[in-house]
């Protein structure tokens, strides 16, 4: 019921139950695709996986650490994003997100991060919102690129991909930055 | 960030931590008016006590038990409404509302129920959405009655409310009839 | 150990562990008799079952919200009584029983059910004692009609019985009646 | 409601949150009878010590590892006895027992103790009940040696009482010795 | 990291994940020799079983219970020794060990029961340490012996092995006597 | 009774209870001293805080999740050290550390963080140790600078410290890294 409209037939929702099938067959279609980034895909095998997930994300939001929403594109699951956890003691958030394949190209993810960063300083309140992306993944880089993040500097090996550690680069948007766009 | 337009300048939103002020503030406004049909009233000290009312609709939403919304004016805090829990076996809910006295004859208590019976039928898949409202209290009986709901029976003193025990009116509201208006 | 006598041979007790392969052996026996109208009766696949319904029974007790009793006839497990759970801000609670088919026809049921609305008034002060029946149970039904219960009204599809709804007629008794009889 | 006579007018009953008044009260009545050899008695400052009590007892229960009953004597609450806890492995337990002074020399804790006995070991099929009771507490002594336990030897300062410890005699009746008597 | 040297080549540690390994292949290895004592020899079916061990003795070291350490000789797992809890209102404890066969006539058993009599008393400030051994262990015995522990009595069938029942000797040891030695 | 020497009169131990006194004390002697880098020592009223922490780092050590020890230098508890947690899955943990006034210039700082880094690298097989330090904080920073630790970037206002945000230096070890110096 409840929606954040990103742009016209691009909606944010909170991810509930009944979106459990929805989330796999996403999952499951995009493997390939998916799997290069994220360590999740091949341990999905059934929609129970995404349940486990939409439930981590409902706990999360119970206990004020942030959610993961649902992207949703023409009324179809197309991808999520959300917080990895709040910081609130130092008022800090990251960021992560990821899309099927056949929803990439229409502009969701800068829409949706964008969003999540108002959310963060404008409704949290917090002071500092981090993305970290793989350093050879030059697509997930360039959504923190064009909302103006500053590059930090490269954190080596701290994500084990299937069989090697990837450098991130660490990105960050400082509230005080964000607000004088 | 995430909200469902009853009508032009009203919104329910999930309740969050950062909403406790505005409530208790309401509630407090409002304990004359409040605190002839709701118990709790008495109970509010501070705005912990918003806080605690926030916890449990959150904890709610976490556990797939439907949750309790805000209700907002022109970005003000109205009133709440939400599902008191959802009986998945049986697919049934019932709902309960509020609303500060300077919030009332707007008809957003009557779109606020619309919004929930259509979530409970058409996204949740419920059978059967039950409001009970005290025989005495004739205005809130009239958001069932407008929207169609079915009186069951009267529920004898089935509240305890400050000093004496109230009947309630049983009214439901079953998918097919709602789906056929 | 501890038991209540609600007549010669026949007493309620406490459920333990240790009766969880009598309570199996009685639902095996009586699935067509039960399962008409009580849906756990389908999921009964082992004496684990009952385990864990015991199990229930003795957290409803730990918790302060009733329990459920065995009825035992002439030293033999014969079905269960139970309160459903204490609304003990509303001083209010439902009670629920069956029994297998051999054990009808003995009075066992009216009498465990009289036990309980006593315990319920007399031992824990509350105020009002509900029983739902399905409309189409006239057995049951006999009960509650037999005991004094005032019907309030048919709370329309309430309950999912393996392919269908059941309505149930809303019984119930007040302390004040109950003292009066 | 439920109850297990002892004898005319002597029963034992679950602990219930009803009873928690009566409890703190005779604690406060026997404060100096029952300080000698329950370091609890010191700790109880109102009917919430008691109802802490009582909660142990019933989660006791919910967990199977026994619990501890009430003994009621002509209708007031007399004392309490109970399981420490149940070692199903070893299939073993140990029983605790105190007493108002105005209801000792009644019976009532041999009574009480003989029907845990059989409980523990008819029951719930344990082979072996220990008493373990100060090496100074001669009337405690008296029942174990009354119902016939064997005499194991001094546990030495097993128990810190106010300002000193205790020793303890340990007494113990096997499952076979029990069934022999 | 952290140890406690009992002699050349002989440690105390604290238990941890990765010792699941070696502690279940050193169990395996000495089934016949370890399951005349143990009862849980005949459980272990894998590492998984160790590691359930492994996580009881963190649980029990954060809840202030004492632990269970990994004695390691010559780098090599060679048994496990540890409090079974500890009675902190009473300021007592009992202790437990095992050894691999190949490591027995070292010396290590004795050296770490001494130390955690030591630790018992001298930094937690214990007053009583139990060692309970069959009575017909008499290879056990010799430890309580040797450190001058005091023999109490005889708990007749205080433990279930396999197909009956062992009786107990009582040894003590109170920190005014080790303070003594 | 467990410990680590980091070199003639300097060790590592378990935290424990009953080192709550003394690194309360620690802490109040050095208000001044530590508050300048620690949020917390302005919440330190009395041992039950140093309690607090020491449950904190014994239940993140039954979690799997490293654990934070005690620096004692000749017997007196000079300060702590510890894995902030340990993320398993990209074998990535992070250090923190604080010594009281006294006991700095001695080497105990130096000679603890290099313990850890053995320990997560060669004990827990982790790939990659992070140590952050406030930019402005020179002193810290020379402990990474000085065991070899690469400079990755500035993490800017990382931290909320009383009345200001500290912009934090990353450094990190990689396991090989470790391994080849």
């Amino acid at each position: 019921m409840l929606k954040h409209v990103l742009f016209e037939g691009a909606e944010l929702r909170m991810l509930e139950v009944r979106h459990a099938e929805a989330i796999y067959e996403l999952v499951d279609r995009n493997r390939e695709h998916l799997r290069e980034w994220l360590m999740f895909v091949d341990l999905y095998k059934s929609a129970d996986d995404a349940l486990a997930f939409i439930q981590i994300a409902r706990d999360q939001f119970a206990s004020n650490q942030g959610t993961h929403y649902g992207i949703f594109y023409r009324g179809e699951f197309a991808g999520a994003i959300g917080y990895h956890k709040i910081d609130w003691n130092n008022r800090m958030t990251s960021i992560g997100y990821w899309l099927g394949k056949e929803f990439t190209g229409l502009g969701l993810m800068s829409a949706a991060t964008r969003a999540l960063v108002d959310q963060a300083i404008y409704e949290y309140g917090l002071n500092r919102v981090e993305i970290r992306v793989a350093t050879s993944n030059l697509k997930s880089q360039a959504i923190p690129e064009r909302l103006g993040f500053t590059k930090e500097g490269v954190v080596r090996q701290s994500e084990w991909m299937h069989d090697r550690f990837l450098d991130h680069q660490m990105y960050s948007m400082l509230a005080s930055e964000w607000k004088d766009r």
